[in-house]
Formats: structure tokens, C-alpha cells, sequence
């Protein structure tokens, strides 16, 4: 609707299912779903099922899927401190059951993936002395989740969503790497990935393919979130590749050849001074955009000159390939006593501005 | 010394024995050490010993301890694409063999605390793909050393300290929390924990009491870096409470009272204005600071009416935490007909400005 | 009314005129206007004059003054591409008209300060080459709402108040510098200052300090607007001295020893976690800590430690001193040959670091 | 030579006369020189002329330029607090002094404009007070060398150099801004001018492609310094589009489509990664990159879809704009009695994501 803080809406709201006949004529896969877009809060159980069937039968004319839900837990002003890591105790049961409510609609709708965004979970005053306990709080709450899921028999995979501050001044689960962190002292460490997304890395100014990197490595990758977004400043949900050009082609150059299978899931909004016409121009541009990177990054891998520089980067001597591994007392002492060529380790050039400038040229596409 | 990317050294390097001297006169506990500031590169071997028997001597006078050593694994020019992760498994090598002596020459001086702070592991260019590789490199260079610390009978505990930025364009371990993750990876998890900086967390703008608490809450905080920093820019090292006053309050605050037993180590570095005797001005600082902190973290812990605003902060209707906990199917349907109060948690307001006043008139000293 | 990008509003509106008798309760000077927080958009004529009848008996009886109005530029969905600086001329036309109508009402109220925020003068997108041409559509604007004050006969000295980014990608007058810059090429710059925010400067990661101070040698501080901020994030508007204490304190030792006349605005708002008795907590607040930090650096000049390390740090040899000032041939040449003290000047310490403790433990209460 | 704060030299120092070769040899215009680059500090007279020599040979036989020098006023411990902006009115002495020497040296080697980069003229620590001063100092040392320039029948043009920060905590002339808005104090205006670099305005994370637009406009763009930088951290110096592609896009467009006249000026440098063959690599990467960008800026230009989008963005209706320029009585009575079409106005859009979307195409090689 082209809200911000200083600004009021633009563009009236759209219908639900006129969103869903609109991306399916532009060719997306699927739509992901915020409980209260849907559902309107406090909305009474008979005009749910009414709502519901409109949206189902949308999403059956269409084809559209709807891989993935999530609870509101940030709009009320009851979360105003906080959802699942409120002091108040009622808050974080409303929390709760806002969660599991929305588990039940997403099954209905055939979700897989459940996201938990925790963007209220934060503070600007450190003086409660509050992030001594949101960690057993918030651990509690997914535990319990996944406990629901698995008695319920639904088929959710839990995929957390790092922030590092906006709309609270810090949000406790800052970062890739502190969710990801936070899952191995969970009850089911499986049911739970991560929901990476590219403008909150970015905030922090942190590198997102790094990020990405770290998680797929561990198979911790559940959906991700693909917007743009300049460093160090308030969230901006910008069009994917409307920015950071470079880091995007990067980044689908990893999802690309890492086996990744899920959601490409574009979570950005068009420019407050946009019309309806905009916004679709705006959807447009972040598919394509993905389309053409990943054409790129192909050609990219395949250029001779780059095989023969990335041949030389790796190259991996046996000896030294031989004093490496894991260890043993022999190996050690082996390592210990090896002659290392330090001088010639010293001299090395190893061709990265080479290799970055036809990055660059297959980038601006004056080669490949 | 006193040298930047700008300016030559304006003073002299000091005698490690000297160093050791004054620092016991200002009542510190204990020095660290990189391997090359007390054993220059390449040093022979029987320079090394008498290097190391003057440095040993020098101890025992003063009573000084080391508690922490780690290797230089940065400064040598083999080292410019990585130490641990560079392509080059000679690098790789020459990286573990120092790391080995370092440990060697560690247990000879009693530090029971091996910081890895992998400043060399990082990238300026994306195009070699070696964010698919590095995870695993560092995996092995660690479990090699943790297993060869238990074989020599070491009592290493491994601390290791993520850095965003500088001097790499990025650094792979980025946070407090993509470093603490990839501890679950290692084999043995247990000799592992984290030497965050309190510079390097607020480099990334993220913030570096939240980021302590999660390290606490596992039980990970092996030992802490005590500088300051502005946000958002190049590694500043300044004397601890030189900028952020209030953060260093409520840090000072968390590990005061979070049963914290590890050194409060000042990583920082006078003012390259300043001549030897504001290098010990600025020694002595960082001491009396953390002091005079800790002396008003606990008053303000005390005030009465501060205890009054958290008892209400975290005031805890006993329906509302039957209702939470862990999961059954009976609590949940009890969590679905329950009737929350959702106009009064709308409504209600947490105090937090005037708590957050009562703790900068702590602060200013001007209550209490 | 603690609406945020993510929330929805926490507390209703209050009435202006309920806010100016809590303002004078509290012991403000002034309050500041907005043309549509008294007069909503759209107000028919005769309803205007009732209201601000209203208003005016408010501030008639409590003795509160209005110092400053604006006109709002920025929430109207009309001003969504800029206002001054729109492409479209019908909207720097509506944006005039608005200025002109809010000079006059502030007239009524006898407000001499009228600030000019450029909120949405700004960009996203580069490709329309816009860049070029708003500082001509700017400066006419300017140069227009100068000529219609001085042929209405108004007192206005108009206050321009820069801002990086937020809720544009990036604002045109991004920082004092460039405002500054731009007031020099008006036809009256003698009508033209700033009025500098500290959140906004703060934003870009710039020294507030540093940047009012330049401000005040050349004359140009009309105005300031006090509040707190964490650098390289969204726009925060914390309570003043909420977050850098140390900035917080230079700047009211500059404020105070530099002759500045002008209001101490507080523009920030209370923490959306708080009702309407946390909002009167935030506004004692503010006032309670510029008066605490007032009264500090009076004595921290004072201190004969302090003085010493001053006259120190500015020793002025006078045959030094012989070789500067303005130029002729002959001190050029006097220059050339003069002995400079090289080496001296290599090894001076500045002490820097004992002076800059003394200021922290003025800060904190625990000396003077 | 690739040495940063962490790490040792990895590139031997290259003899000027075989840069100027090299140089000469990847199609270089010219060459830019810091004092102390060709003649080191404290050089005898004698020793002095001889290099001079040499260097002018290679001008002589290669056809470079130097069209730009610079004194090094950051180097020299003696500049620890300050050049022209030292307490110290010596070290003020010396740096001017430095810059009469190297305004004689530049003169023989036919420079035309003359840098200054205050990189030292900054603080860390506010509690001197020297933000009060340095205004007048620095005005003072421009002044005098502007004089001392003309007095000599020097044809010099001043160009000023900001940064935000770096080796300082803060420099004082921070941003392209607030040098700019300095110049207009100074005697003789007209012979300054601004050197922006990329890497400092983005370092803030400002805009630089509005910075440049703001300087050109009002004719005082003399040099310019193309570079890149992630945003929000240390000073990077980047190969010229290695990062920030769009915002290069822009920048040359800008800069090719305003009838800059000046030098294009690559001050960036070869990763430390990097040997000699990687240092050529990087300058030849660097101006083909311009190249590149020149062209697709004028393709982008003329393209049909986007010379229609661009005509409806300014479309500029005659009532409107008959209301606008210049302020007279009878002109601001018609604007407050217009008709002004608000709805349609806050209907309106605005067409820029399909806009941007096309120069992100021209800019990845898939149109045009």
C-alpha cells in the first residue's frame, strides 16, 4: 500500500485473490502468506471459512501454491514489547496461539515451510536486563511448536528469520549466524532451517553470500528471502538486483549450484511512488532479474579463461595435501619437520582482480 | 606503536619484559600473547629460549599471569588470502605448524585459553567460489588442534573471536553468532567457545550485551575483548568506555552478574596522539572505568525504585503461565479457549523511558 | 502515537491543546508546529479559525510560546516523488501554496523560525537524472517563500534541516555540509541557517558535534533539534542522551560556550512500548539530562587538571605563531628558512587519553 | 605495496619512473603525485634535483602528464594531531611549508591543480574543545596558499578532498558538503574547488552520485578520485566498479553528460592479494570498466522506451509552471486561489521501477 513513517498509503489495499490471479499470469510459483493478510485480525469464525474458500478456490483456478505461512506477531499492539519474548506472560500465550492457529490455516492451504520472523523480539532499553531470559522464552515457544506440528501430523519445517534491528532498536536474533546458532539447543534441531533474507544481512552490512554460504553448508536452508538493499540503513524491501548487482549474481550463482530445492521467495515491495501498473512492473523486473543472473553465472563458470584461473587458485599440492586432514601424532610431527616454502607463499599473486574484473564483464555483459 | 594505514609508527615497540614490568605497577592480572610480539618470525631456536627465559623471569618477579596465547596468523604476507582457508594447502599447513608452536609455547607459560581470531579468513572477491569451501577447511585446522592439545595433554580451551571486517573486505566468521553456530560442527564442542570483542560486534552495528547474553546463556563465553568503537566503520580499539558509555554499563552489568569467572581482557590501544605516558593513561583507564561501572551496576540493581518497575515489568499472571511451558495436547486446546486479555496488554505501557532515565542517572552519578 | 513501519498506532492522538498545558506543566519554553498536526489537511476555513482560536487561549493562558512552525511536506501521498523538488509542477506548486499558508498561520502565532525539512526531496532511482535539476527547483522555492515573508512583512529566518535518508533512498540535502553549501548560492542568504538534528547526522555516522560546531562559526545555527539516535540505522528519535552520552555532553558544552541563543528543540518521540504516562516520562526526560550535562560541563571547564592539559595542549610558541597568519613574500620566505623543531614534534604526546578520562569520569559523576 | 593495519608489505616499492612506463603503456593520461611518492621525506637539495630529473625524462619520453600534485600531510609522525589544524602552530608552520615546497615542486612538472586531503585534520577525542578552532586555522592555511600561489604566477586550482573519517575517529571536513560550504568563506573563492572520491562520500553511506551532481552544479567540480567501497566500513579503495556497479553507471553517466572537463582519477588500489601482474590487471580493469559504463550510459540515453517514460516523468503543464520562478504579490496570490488537481496527483505514479529496471538491463548487457 506504499505506507512508511513519515507517509501515508498510496495504493488502496488489493484483494487477496486478485493478487493471486495477477502473479500466476506473471508466471510466480507460488504466494506466501501472513495470517492477518489473509485473515483480518479478530475477524469471527464464519467469515473465515467464507474468506478461506474465495482464497482456495483462487489458488485451485490458478495453480498458485501457497508453500509457505506465517503468524503476524508484530502489528498488534500487544506485541508492542515483544511476542514470543514478552515480560508479560498473557502476550507470549497470545503469541502462541496466534501460531498454532496459523499452523492450522497453512495446513489447510498446503504449506510445508512455517516461518517465524521475530521482529518484535528485541528492545532499545537494556535496563530490564531482559536478554537473560528471551532466549529460554523464545525456545520454549518453537519447542512447543514443533511439538504441535508433529501431533497435529503436519509437515512444517520451521524456518527462522534473523533481523538486526527496525522496527525494534535490536532485535535479539540479529543475524544469520545467532538463529542459526540458537537452533542446535533446540528440542528437534531438524525440524529447524533457517529464512535468510537478503536486505537484513545487508542492514547490518554483512555479506549475504557468506551467510548463505555458512547455512547451506550445514543444510540449513528452508526458503530464502530475495530483495535488495543499501548497507546501514532502515529496511528497504528494495527490487531484487535494483542495488547490489554484483552481490545478487553471487548469491544466484550459489542457490544455483549448491542443490538448493526450495522457494526462491521474493520479499520485497514496490516504490512508495508507484501506481498498481508499478507494482506489477516491479514484480516483473525481480523475476527476470533472477532469470538473467542465473544465465550469467552459468556462462560465467563455463569461460575458459576463469577455469584455467580457478585451476590455479585451488592448486593443491600433494605434499602439502598430505600434511593436512585430521590429526596424528605422526602427522604432526611430520608437519613439524616439513620444509614449507615460505618465500614462494610469500611472492604468490593469486589473480583475484583478474578474475573479479570478467566477473564484472560477464556482469555487464561484454563477454560470454 | 602507534601506526596506521596512513601514518608511520610515532612510537617505539616496547620491551615485552618492560611491558610486563608496568603492567603488574598499574595492578593488572595478566598479559596475552601473540606468538611473534614476544618471538620475532624466524627467530632461531636458541634465541627463541632465551627470549622466552628472560619473558618467564619477568613473570615470576611480578606475579603476572598469561592466561591466553594464540598465533599471529595474520601479519606474515604468506598469510594475504587466509590462513586456515587459504587455497593453498602449503598456506594451510604453515598455518596449523604455527598455531602447534604457539600452543607449545603457551603451555610453557601456564595459558590455559588459545584465542583464534581468523582475521586473514576472508574475501574481497566472490567469483572463486571458496565461500563453498572455507567451513570445512577451518573445521579440520580446529579439530587437528583440539585433538592435538588433548594428546599433548594441554588444558587449552579454545576461544575464537569473529570479526565482520577489516582486514579482509569481509570476514567469514562475521559474528558472535555465525561463529558460536559453527561450534556444533566441531568434533569435540565442548573445547570450544567465544572471545567476542566488544569492536567488533559494534563495527557491525549489532549489539554487543545481546550478543554476550546468548554466549552466556550456553555457556560459550570462554573469554571477552574490552575495547570500544564507533559503529559502522574501521577497527578503532579504543579505550573501554571511551564511546559507548551505556553499553559498556550494562555489559559490565551482564557479566557482573551472570557468574562470569573468565578474564576481562583490554584488547585496545592508545591514541597514536599519544606519547608512552598516555599509553599508560590510557592503561590505567580502561582499568578504572570498568570499575567504577561495575561499582554502579550494582547500586542501580539495588535502587528501590528501579525493583519496583522490573517486579511490574515482569509482573506474572499465574493463569497466563499455566498456559505456556511445555507442550500437551490438553494445553494447547486449554491455549485455544482461553480468555486472553487483549484490550489491557494493548493498552498497557512498560515504563521503559523512565526505567531507562533512573539507569542514565546511575550512569551521570547523579543518583545512587 | 507509536505507529512504526510494522505496527499499527499504541496510544490516541492528543489534543494540541492538551499537550501544550502538559508541555507548560512540564516546564517547556515552546512548542513547535506542524501545520497539520493543529490543522488536518483539508480543514475547511471556518473550522480552521475555530481551532486555532482554541489554541491560541491555550497557549495564551499557560504562557507557552510557539518559536517554530513548518509545513508538512511529507505524509500528503501528493508529495510521494518530492515536493519542491517533484517532477510534476502542479505539486511544487501545491507544496508552495502549503508553505506560504503555514508562514501565515505561524504569523498568527508568532513563531520567527519557520524550518524547511525536505523529507521527501529525494531518490531511489537515479535513471530520471533528476540529480540535475532539483537545487535550481529547490532554490526557487526558497528564494519565493524569502521574498513572500519579506513582503508580508513576516520576521521568519527560515531554519533548513538536512537528513541522509529515510523515508527516501537518499535525501538531496543529506547532511549540514551540503545544506550549508546550498544557502550560499540564495538570493538572501542572509534570511537562511540550519537547523541541525542529531539523529540525522548521526544516521550518516558524522560528528554531530563537529558539524554544529562548523555551523556556529559561520552564524548559521537558527535552530536545533536534540533527541538520540544509534548510527547507521533507521531514524530513531530517541529521548536526548538516551544512547551517546559523550556526544550528548560536547554538544551542550558547545551549545552553552558558544554564544548560541536559540532553542533547545527536543524532536523525538517516546518508545512505542509506552502509554501516555511513559510519553510525559520521556519528555522530563529530555529536559532533566540537557540540564544534568549543562551543569557538568561547567565544571569540567573548571577543573585546574583539565585547564592544565589545555594550556598544554595549546602552547603557543610565539616564534611559531610569527610564521603563520595571512601571507606576504617575505614570511613565505621566513617560512622556508625557519628552523622547525622536527623532531621534537615527532616524539610530543598530546595526552589526549587523560584528558579525555577526565571528561568520562566528569560524566559519570565520580570526580568535580 | 599492499600493507594494511594487520599485515606486512607483500609488493616491493616500484620505482616512479617505472610506473609513469607502465602507465604510459595501459593508455593513461596522466600521473598524480604526493611529494614524499618521488622525492622521500628529507631529501638533500641535490639528491632532490637528480630524481626530479629522471622523473621528467620519463614525462618527456612516455607523454604523461601530471596534471594534479599534492603534499603528503599525513604521514609524518609529526602530523599526529593535526597539519594545518595542529595545536601546535610548528606543525602548522611545517605543513604549510610542505605545501609552498610541493606547489614549487608541481609547478615544474606543469600541475595545474593542487589536492588537499585534511586526512589528519580530525579528532578522536572532543574534550579539547578543537572543533571550536579549527575553522579559522584551515581558513587561514587555504588563504595564505592561494596567495602564495598567485604571487608566484602559479596557475594552481585548488581542489578539496573530504572524508568522513580514517585514520581519524572524525576528520573535520567529512563530507563533499561541508568542504563545500567552507569554500565560501575563504578570500578567493573562485580558485577552489572539490576533489570528491567514491570511496569517501560512500564510506558515510551518502550518495555519491547526488554529492558530484550538488558540486557540479554550482561549477566546482576540479578533480574527481573513482574508486569503490562497500558502505559503512574502513577506507577500501576498490578497483573503479568492483562494488558499487549501479551507482558507477550513474556516476559516469553523470559525469560524461555535464561537460566535466577534468581529469577521471583512479585512486584506488590493487588488492593485497595481489603481485605485480595483478597490479596491472587492476589499473587496466579499472578504465576499461569506465569505458564500458560511458557507453551503455549513451545507449541507455537514447533509447526510445526510455526517452518516453522520461518525457511523462518531467511532463511539465504550463498553468502549473506559470505559477512558479520568481516571487511576485500578484504571482503568490494566483497560487493561493489555483485550482490545484490534488487527486490526480496523489494517484499518479510514477513509472520508476519500470525505469530502473530498464537501465539495470542496459547495465547486465540484455538491452540495447
Amino acid at each position: 500500500m506504499g505506507r512508511d513513517p513519515f507517509g501515508d498509503a498510496v495504493r488502496e489495499k488489493l484483494d487477496p485473490v486478485y493478487v493471486v490471479q495477477k502473479l500466476a499470469e506473471l508466471g510466480a510459483y507460488g504466494v506466501n502468506l501472513h495470517d492477518e493478510d489473509l485473515i483480518p485480525r479478530d475477524t469471527p469464525p464464519r467469515e473465515r471459512d467464507q474468506i478461506l474458500r474465495r482464497f482456495r478456490k483462487a489458488l485451485e483456478e490458478t495453480g498458485l501454491r501457497v508453500p509457505m505461512v506465517t503468524a503476524n506477531l508484530f502489528s498488534d499492539p500487544a506485541f508492542k514489547d515483544g511476542a514470543f519474548t514478552s515480560p508479560d506472560p498473557w502476550v507470549r500465550a497470545y503469541a502462541l496461539r496466534k501460531s498454532l492457529e496459523t499452523m492450522d490455516l497453512g495446513a489447510e492451504l498446503g504449506a510445508e515451510i512455517y516461518v517465524v520472523w521475530p521482529g518484535r523480539e528485541g528492545a532499545e532499553v537494556e535496563a530490564t536486563g531482559k536478554s537473560r531470559h528471551v532466549w529460554e522464552w523464545m525456545r520454549e515457544a518453537l519447542n512447543y511448536m514443533a511439538a504441535y506440528a508433529k501431533d497435529q501430523g503436519y509437515a512444517y519445517r520451521f524456518a527462522l528469520e534473523p533481523k538486526p534491528n527496525e522496527p525494534r532498536g535490536d532485535i535479539y536474533f540479529a543475524t544469520v549466524g545467532s538463529f542459526l546458532a540458537f537452533i542446535y539447543t533446540l528440542e528437534d534441531p531438524d525440524r529447524f532451517g533457517l529464512n535468510p533474507e537478503f536486505a537484513h544481512e545487508t542492514m547490518a552490512g554483512l555479506n549475504f553470500v557468506h551467510a548463505v554460504a555458512q547455512v547451506l553448508e550445514v543444510g540449513k536452508l528452508f526458503h530464502i528471502d530475495l530483495n535488495d538493499q543499501r548497507m546501514s540503513r532502515f529496511d528497504q524491501d528494495l527490487r531484487f538486483g535494483a542495488e547490489n548487482l554484483k552481490a545478487a549474481f553471487f548469491l544466484v550463482d550459489l542457490l544455483e549450484h549448491s542443490g538448493y530445492q526450495g522457494p526462491r521467495h521474493f520479499d520485497a515491495h514496490a516504490l512508495r511512488t508507484e501506481d498498481e501498473e508499478g507494482v506489477w512492473a516491479f514484480a516483473r523486473g525481480c523475476m527476470r532479474t533472477y532469470l538473467i543472473l542465473k544465465e550469467k553465472a552459468e556462462a560465467f563458470r563455463q569461460d575458459p579463461e576463469v577455469q584455467t584461473l580457478l585451476a590455479e587458485y585451488y592448486r593443491a599440492d600433494k605434499e602439502a595435501l598430505a600434511l593436512l586432514g585430521s590429526y596424528s601424532r605422526e602427522k604432526a610431527e611430520a608437519l613439524k619437520r616439513a620444509h614449507i616454502p615460505l618465500e614462494a607463499l610469500r611472492r604468490r599473486g593469486y589473480a583475484l582482480e583478474r578474475l573479479d574484473q570478467l566477473a564484472v564483464e560477464y556482469l555487464l555483459g561484454v563477454r560470454g
